[in-house]
């Protein structure tokens, strides 16, 4: 039925002006000043009543924080998610024992000012690595929010997730089926370092669109292997990261199985919002003049695709070339070579834009001057031809710059 | 018979002051200026006549560069090796088949200079990717070096075959047996990526030992391993890479078994070499102010504790940190939990020299004073215990400087 002439095989989406996580329906947000940082927000709750289904992906790190721990447990049991508790400033890892505890009475706290069962709560956390979370402030938080929870308040949100980014991360966007509005919108936060202590991604996304748990798994983990998956700033993976989904179903189109049109939309719509946040991520990275694409195609599988784009990505001579606009793909090449791999290097091609740089395995001339103009500009694109296969990917990501240096290094010397 | 009370368990060997290649008894070098760059000498020549035994460890890259090709090609064939060709300037990298060409005729030119059969020649190259070789220059610079190899000039050549390093790298060991005095002393060039293009350590390694091509094969790969191979101030290989090692027998001593002490000790003295020369690349690394030891312990192998060790040398923010003097410990943490394997986190413990920061995955209070102190000084000791095995590993690394970004970012503006 769904496949009649009355849908089309492919949707457009509509960006939604200024939108973010609330502008989904039924979903609330709230945050404040508990006390853990000095002037920022540091506290903030998302609410999404009703039945929800909700879907995460977490950092592989082993040194995962004790929300990671904690929230990826509490999912294992059960995916009708209401609420999560974020806090920033103390990123709750390396804590041991009573960092588990904490981040389960923070669960527990939740529960009761948010009148909600400490099953449909997850944790999430934000900063400093090796500090405890202070309970008393985290109630005084909590109690704060539970009171302010509102329909226009995703912008505060934002922002209250925020540790040293510059901007905030918001997204959303909408799409019609069957006469209803599916709005799928989110936030996210990172910049590389945030707090000088460590790099962390924390992605919160909500839709409207009713799904159940296998397929907003499968549908999220094909979306942040091709966004959040494919940023790298520094190579530097956080104990932090998260990224959790919810759906709360109250458009009422309902998704019915994995062929349906429906599917494939909401998959476009999710795609959409992931790649804009992972997109904004990397262009608020600490200290960086460029926003720099490294497209990998011809590759035999997608996992060699992403490695090679990964290896030119954090290689830092290469980032540094980036930064002084010089070109220097002898580094591209070595960075290339350096994978560990079956990759013929004498079938490989480098381009900058469509300017062919390298062909072959070997260096080619080419109009110097026309380089040298898109390598001022801040976004920049090169495209690697693996000349094997058909696997693609495409990697974000960053050059390096004093500024970077600064952050990271003077930053205690600063204060 | 060796192992009678004669010969102690272990060599106390000498260090030669000023020591370098030629130490080496029957070891000339030969150093000029052939024009590929302006105004450094930019063309060697390492002579050792005679029945030799020659060992080389060669880059893994992918891209390998044309004079690592062949001369690993001209190894496999005869290890007989009697000169090395050794040009600084360019990389002969990504040249394609003109570039093996090129090194190939480079042999060719120094077969009939110095009188030598092609297939006891070895040619290195290092400098920019993407250049082919000028033959011309290349013979009027073997022309020049065949008519003044000395056996007092191997402090040139260890200058000459530097790019953008600071200094020269050199040293030389003497110890008895037998009443035979044994002489292994080598040079080394390597500071990070030398010529602002590429990451290239190239060592040049001579003894007057008798030992059969797979005794000493073996003995370049263990202390390879442990040495070179446990370096890292960029993670950035080289497409140039290659350390060779050049056995003339003149000192009458013969490594006749693998279990004989003179064996033991030979090896212990090429350790001490490479050990001194690796760490004098470190040393010397690119805008660096610190040289950083990480030593792993506890691991459950020799792998496993230099991918723990590797992973924290070239993580960015661990490197920015120790720049600043800031300890920031979480991004060690960090750093080894984004090892793939199956560490288990809550069992690692971090020092910093003998100040135990980190206990079994938790934060632990220590004497941040003292701490800070230590972060101040030039050499900086880290030591990593994973609790889990007896295998260890011992990495040396720099921290990254705003120095580093100019003469990797900027360098081409600055002209």
């Amino acid at each position: 039925m769904e496949k009649s002439s009355k849908y089309k095989e492919d949707i457009d989406y509509e960006i939604i002006q200024d939108g973010t996580i609330t502008s989904v329906p039924e979903v609330f947000c709230s945050s404040g000043h508990c006390g853990i940082r000095k002037w920022k927000d540091d506290i903030s709750i998302i609410l999404i009543p009703g039945n929800t289904v909700c879907s995460g992906v977490f950092t592989k790190n082993r040194f995962a924080a004790a929300p990671v721990i904690v929230s990826r447990q509490q999912l294992a049991k059960n995916r009708n998610i209401n609420a999560i508790v974020i806090n920033s400033g103390i990123a709750n890892a390396c804590t041991g024992y009573e960092g588990l505890k904490n981040a389960e009475k923070t669960i527990e706290i939740a529960s009761e000012y948010l009148d909600l069962k400490k099953e449909n709560i997850l944790v999430s956390s934000t900063g400093r690595i090796g500090k405890q979370l202070p309970l008393e402030k985290i109630e005084k938080g909590i109690s704060f929010c539970s009171k302010n929870l509102r329909a226009d308040n995703g912008h505060n949100t934002a922002k209250a997730i925020l540790t040293i980014d510059k901007h905030p991360k918001e997204f959303a966007v909408k799409f019609f089926y069957d006469n209803k509005a599916i709005i799928t919108g989110g936030i996210a936060k990172g910049s590389v370092m945030v707090e000088p202590d460590m790099a962390t991604t924390l992605s919160f996304i909500a839709t409207n669109i009713y799904i159940s748990s296998g397929m907003l798994d499968c549908i999220l983990g094909h979306c942040v292997d091709d966004t959040f998956n494919c940023i790298s700033t520094d190579g530097c993976q956080s104990t932090n990261d998260m990224i959790i989904v919810i759906a709360n179903g109250c458009s009422g189109a309902r998704i019915e199985d994995k062929d349906s049109l429906l599917y494939k939309y909401f998959k476009k719509a999710l795609h959409a919002v992931l790649e804009n946040l992972s997109r904004k991520v990397v262009e608020d990275g600490e200290g960086a003049t460029k926003v720099i694409e490294i497209e990998i195609k011809g590759a035999s599988d997608k996992n060699e695709a992403r490695s090679v784009g990964k290896k030119i990505a954090n290689s830092v001579l290469f980032k540094s070339a980036m930064y002084g606009e010089d070109i220097n793909w002898g580094r591209i090449a070595a960075a290339i070579g350096s994978v560990d791999n079956n990759i013929d290097s004498g079938n490989i091609d480098i381009y900058l834009s469509d300017i062919l740089i390298m062909e072959k395995g070997m260096a080619k001339d080419y109009d110097e001057t026309a380089a040298a103009a898109l390598l001022k500009e801040r976004n920049i694109k090169f495209l690697i031809d693996l000349n094997t296969g058909n696997a693609s990917a495409r990697i974000l990501t960053n050059d390096i710059s004093y500024e970077y240096i600064k952050i990271n290094a003077l930053y205690k010397k600063q204060k």
